[in-house]
């Protein structure tokens, strides 16, 4: 285990590469974490601008604190918590997640990667590390209302973003004041594109990927860019008994075989993309009546914003033909467009060395949910770790992920960022 | 004009087959009936045992006393106006129909049947005309409701039936106290089977098989079975961004291709049966979530019971392929099954041949929509004249018929009533 040669430089590398969180105290302050806002089905519901999410945040900042971390609140509301690093004119390395919940949610959505950031931190600093960079350990505000805190940083806010109300029925704009922000300098907050050496976060997978292929860490190809449509179809509303099969013009057979025309379309390329309806409406919605008008949706996801747009006009075409054969009407209204965000090659690289170094088994996977990370690529390259989710559940109280594997993304964390300082 | 033969039956026989109903009487009265509940679009809102369905049943017994008739309300509620024959022993033919409407309805539904049997009588009367048979000119309770009025005098209410809260706010039990009825003496109204020589019941078609092939008058075949079914499909709710499509339950999907099945295998058999998706409920319906569960309906009905069956069978196998190919299960829950009610042969014919004799087109065809008919039908025999509906809408503001071709129906019914009476 002794090295010959004493440089310093190798000493130091030597040292950091045995180094590995405190996995005992990072699944303790997950479980501390999880008792704000715990929900009798023992999940969590902390939604952002809560009470919940208030208390949270306290407990986070007086974790960061613990680690010798200098803690502040941007003009945005989001906790950042700052190190200097060795070598000051460096741009600075930023870690971490969200700590805010979806109504009726989990315990390890955000929480896992920021109470990991912070481990990470508390870890350097017990080991007497201190990185080339400086560090910055980020608690981003209103992950799940929509990237808000991350957006405020990376490009800001609109009005239009900031009145609207979210699920603790206060608006962003109240929101951010309540959790100790300032809408009224939240251009103080906005950095530049270029601002940082990288960003790295260590999140739950959320789908079953890893879990059942019982892999350890997922290698983030990127943040798959997310299109929504409010889709309408137009029938003609008639008496389910006395209208002949022939006569019909039924909105809700146009919409079945438009619901399955997007499966066939979309499964039928290679590739991960997902494409989903979710909603459904029928007008009147009656026992007795041929349905006149559906309202319904359609939502693609892909890293590929160009097969996105194949698939879409692969389904435009198909809803051509249901319309002729159904005497139908179909409007596509775009309501979200986020584009696809990928990581950076070499941040991929640095986490698979680190997780083969830490013994770990590796798989590249795209993240099919949005991330804080979709909104920092603006500012930076951006890389993200996944660890798996039992049962690809997410959202949910039933959300679960094994304190060993919550650990070992801790570490793979820890050890891609030290790589990351060390090239950067 | 005179005949040579002056024998009284045949000289009856001779001025009857002249008598003609007043129509501009007739589409008059209709006219003032529709003031009663009128909404702003020109439709009818008159659900059964509201403020507008007392009033227009006040104006229909005024007319029914105008006629001569004896006017009376039974202990269900259903207005009866009774006018002796001349061979008493003999059973009584029934005629009339419903005044109640949908709500936000038209103004032809059940109205041109009872009006129109309201000016047969009178047409009687002012032509002297006594028929063999007793008369009984029927305006039936709450027909939209579930042919409420005629149940009770068929096979009488249930409590349960009684304790159904109406679209009048009202309880059925309520509201026949509230139109007159007595809901403690139900069983007084309640009759035997054949008790009737025959019922007979104009009533415009409702769909739009008359109206686009041109053809005066519908002898209809009989009331279809109508079956429903309340159909739930659960699958797995997941997130739509990180739920690969291949390890997907979604719910939704698997309604679709339900939905388009039953269209496909109603479609397939020869013969004027339908089937209906009204209903559909995704849950929890938004844009990322796939479908965990799918409240949806089917609809049977074909005047053939055993072909309903047969395509229910068929539909349940192909939802057992369904189920197996998306990993989801559906559940049938039945939750209406009316009995096909077919005409009787000999009354099809008198209607035939009255409107052969007044030269006007018939066409045979099956009821799809439910009528007092099909409750009547336990007490005797039973027929059906139908008048075209403008582009077959009904139960709609929009819905229509021509004054000519309601009084066209009117006639055979008159004279189909007189070949009946002449026959039994």
């Amino acid at each position: 285990m002794l090295l010959a040669v004493p440089a310093i430089a190798v000493l130091r590398a030597q040292s950091q590469s045995q180094l590995l969180v405190n996995g005992a105290r990072l699944n303790t302050h997950l479980a501390e974490l999880a008792q704000i806002g715990k929900t009798p089905d023992g999940g969590t519901h902390r939604v952002a601008y809560s009470d919940a999410d208030l208390a949270a945040r306290q407990y986070a900042m007086k974790l960061m604190r613990n680690a010798k971390l200098d803690v502040g609140i941007d003009a945005a509301g989001n906790i950042i918590g700052r190190r200097a690093g060795r070598e000051p004119l460096l741009k600075p390395l930023m870690i971490g997640s969200h700590i805010d919940s979806v109504p009726e949610g989990g315990s390890y959505g955000g929480q896992v990667g920021s109470i990991g950031a912070i481990e990470v931190s508390q870890t350097l600093v017990e080991n007497n590390v201190q990185l080339r960079h400086p560090l910055e350990v980020v608690v981003f505000q209103n992950e799940e209302g929509g990237t808000v805190g991350s957006a405020a940083i990376a490009r800001g806010l609109t009005d239009e973003e900031l009145n609207i109300v979210t699920n603790s029925k206060k608006t962003i704009r109240e929101g951010i004041k309540f959790i100790g922000g300032n809408p009224e300098r939240l251009a103080s907050a906005v950095r530049k594109t270029g601002d940082l050496a990288a960003y790295l976060e260590l999140h739950i997978e959320q789908g079953g990927i890893l879990y059942s292929e019982k892999i350890n860490i997922g290698v983030v190809e990127g943040i798959v860019g997310v299109y929504w449509w409010e889709v309408t179809v137009e029938g003609f509303a008639n008496h389910a008994g006395t209208t002949p099969m022939n006569q019909r013009r039924d909105a809700l057979l146009a919409a079945a075989r438009y619901i399955d025309a997007v499966n066939r379309i979309v499964t039928s390329i290679p590739g991960r993309q997902v494409g989903t309806v979710g909603k459904i409406q029928a007008i009147p919605g009656a026992f007795n009546v041929v349905p006149g008008k559906v309202n319904t949706s359609l939502g693609l996801r892909d890293l590929d914003a160009a097969k996105v747009q194949m698939m879409f006009q692969r389904i435009q075409g198909e809803v051509r033909e249901i319309e002729a054969k159904t005497g139908t009407k179909f409007t596509f209204k775009q309501v979200t467009s986020s584009e696809p965000a990928l990581t950076e090659p070499g941040i991929r690289r640095a986490i698979e060395e680190s997780a083969r170094k830490l013994g770990l088994t590796t798989k590249q996977l795209p993240s099919g949910a949005g991330h804080d990370g979709q909104e920092v690529v603006r500012l930076g390259p951006i890389g993200m770790i996944f660890v798996p989710s039992r049962d690809g559940i997410s959202h949910s109280p039933r959300e679960f992920s094994k304190p060993e594997d919550i650990t070992n993304g801790a570490n793979v964390l820890l050890h891609a960022l030290l790589r990351l300082d060390a090239l950067n």
